[in-house]
């Protein structure tokens, strides 16, 4: 099967997020920078997973746990460049079908464009704010840590 | 004072973390991207901190805190395109004159250049692994989280 072509970081993004409510891995791998030993996905509280291998077998271990979820996202702060996009993002995440918020992450996606295969991800980046779902959105609530 | 401008984005993280260790407001709000309310802050554990004055107050808060830390850069993840760059990096902390690693925190460091000021940070993103610092680094030991 020919992998998608996302022709822009919001493509992209959508599909990386639809792959992530199905649990599909196949999608979920499609959507990265492909043959590429950089990329790096930290998923909130975890260690960071760098190059293919290591990222597939960790979505691999989250779809198998079988939490089917759904994200909301919101609060978008986004900088580009030509061949390059950031976007930082609130996830509103459910257990489908229910309306509590199980989770909210903070997370920075990392799009690239590469040559013939259009806008993929290099790196998506979750944290989990401290202060829990109200009050994670921004600014004045935040209690810095340390660091 | 002028502003000064870092021909690189090497120059501007250097900049980061020689403010950080030295508690030195100014210099750090020097490395951020000047007049720009997109600019994003999350410390570890923390809420998204966005804009100029957000993140200058709670560096402020954190610099009065008064715990000097000295930081050691390691396991670099870099992708750029023409004016923009990413570092993914894992941050070693120590207490000012101590041995022990008092905190391990993995950073994305987004660095936009801007004309005429050069390379600015826009986004420093931290989180803690959970693992702890002895497997913080990549990976292998990693164990992923419900997200």
């Amino acid at each position: 099967m020919t992998a998608p072509v996302f022709a822009t970081p919001e493509d992209a993004e959508a599909a990386f997020y639809r792959a992530f409510e199905n649990t599909d891995l196949d999608a979920m791998m499609d959507v990265w920078s492909p043959d590429d030993p950089g990329i790096v996905c930290i998923h909130p509280g975890g260690a960071r997973l760098r190059g293919p291998e290591a990222i597939r077998k960790a979505w691999k271990q989250i779809f198998e746990g079988g939490m089917p979820l759904t994200f909301r996202l919101s609060d978008y702060s986004i900088v580009g460049r030509p061949g390059m996009r950031i976007h930082n993002v609130r996830e509103e995440i459910r257990l489908r079908g229910k309306d509590a918020i199980a989770a909210v992450v903070l997370a920075t996606n990392v799009f690239i464009e590469r040559p013939g295969i259009g806008w993929r991800l290099w790196m998506h980046h979750g944290s989990n704010p401290v202060a829990g779902p109200d009050t994670a959105g921004d600014d004045d609530d935040s209690r810095p840590t340390l660091h």
